[in-house]
């Protein structure tokens, strides 16, 4: 069809164009089959309190890799990759100030720095496409709407706040397939957290998400959540820690590691 | 049937039993249809790494609950128990020397301890009995049989070694019922790692574990091997930490979840 994007490149290739600058978009839809990571750096020091939180918390924050201080290679899911390179678009959280979006965190890299990979519900994506469930945000071509729950994590040391989910629409008929195939992937989140009635888990509008963009939802569709990698930022904002460098909300690092590497059967 | 053992009896019951004494036996098949629990303790300054050693192996080592230092409640798991107290029989590993078991870990206690509660195999033997797969250590009434192999854990800081497995003879014709049963439960080792030809994964002789008891295996089955929780007590002998005070194998925590509270599906 002459498609000449990325979209079925390898990671290698997409994680170089992503360095070069050539991509700094969401990555939805990028490297389709591959997993994607969601990304939270923290100095030394607060890391063992959020390994513990992601302990707690495995719904929101299955942890993929976790690269020791000063080391920026993933090894164990993504060869040649560089953390201070490889996202499109990174956040810095100062004392729970989100800063200004930037490229690269080259200059804020350093020795004490902990990188955790957690994964990406962008993951089984792909398997709900091959199940005939389409996906409205793919479709309209935006970034999946995140929203802030009342549902409170599990508590780890400093860290603390709100679950954040990710929303699809999902067709009356398809939900209990969705659930299905999202349930083999319990390390990019999993079946889906809460089915309907979004007011009941403390979302006021769904027109308006926290993190991403409104999709539209028919008729004869239900909204359907799943635990979100973003749950960290959120926490970053209640805990404030002194320095946490994460990903742009639906900015991924792609890995070298396909969905079924994670799935469980 | 005028049966008194605590086989069916609450968690809190059987915990208590074992508190005073009156149980000092292996726990498969007590308490059935609840979670039990394989014991890691050690000081705080290697709790990072020890924490890192379970995100990397999660087969052998699914968290089932982190206790900060000095905490001896489990409070997400067991309400009401005690960690010093509340396992039949502890072993003690002083820089990877085992010393004598002992029935309590009162006179080591102390503020500097991190305490990991780790999911255990038996957890499932429940759901497998329930799909009428046998299981011949519970009719042998003995401990389940346990392996070193020679399949390496994924290093973090100190901690390395082999990974162990248990080993249940199942019958061919229920092997793929064994595999769905447990793949059902990702946090209590979910499914088998290996099944059949023991010598491939370094077993040289099943009528020898290096833990528990040896049982009989039928010409119509295979032995059928999953991710086991003693694997760190085999990392302790390899990676000799100044102290790790373990479970004795088979001598389990049994938690107040139920075996359903950590399946998928």
């Amino acid at each position: 069809m002459g498609d000449t994007s990325p979209k079925h490149g390898m990671p290698t290739d997409i994680r170089l164009a992503i360095r070069s600058g050539r991509i700094n978009s969401v990555t939805s839809g990028l490297a389709e089959g591959y997993v994607q990571a969601n990304v939270v750096i923290l100095p030394k020091s607060l890391s063992f309190d959020f390994l513990l939180f992601c302990q707690r918390n495995p719904k929101p924050c299955p942890l993929l890799e976790v690269i020791e201080p000063g080391q920026y290679a993933p090894n164990l899911t993504c060869t040649g990759a560089d953390i201070r390179y490889d996202v499109p678009l990174y956040n810095i959280y100062r004392d729970g100030e989100l800063s200004e979006p930037c490229q690269s965190i080259e200059h804020i890299w350093s020795k004490d720095l902990v990188s955790f990979l957690i994964g990406c519900s962008f993951s089984f994506e792909n398997a709900l496409k091959q199940a005939n469930i389409p996906l409205r945000h793919q479709d309209m071509k935006c970034n999946v709407p995140m929203y802030k729950t009342s549902i409170p994590t599990v508590t780890a040391g400093i860290f603390s706040g709100p679950l954040v989910v990710s929303m699809r629409p999902i067709k009356r008929s398809h939900i209990s397939k969705a659930v299905q195939v999202t349930s083999r992937f319990p390390d990019t989140h999993g079946a889906p957290i809460h089915i309907g009635a979004p007011e009941t888990i403390g979302i006021a509008d769904l027109a308006n998400p926290d993190y991403g963009d409104p999709v539209t939802i028919l008729d004869d569709e239900e909204p359907v959540f799943w635990a979100c990698g973003v749950t960290p930022q959120a926490a970053a904002i209640v805990s404030q820690p002194e320095l946490m460098i994460t990903h742009a909300p639906g900015h991924m690092l792609i890995t070298d590691k396909t969905d079924n590497d994670f799935s469980i059967f």
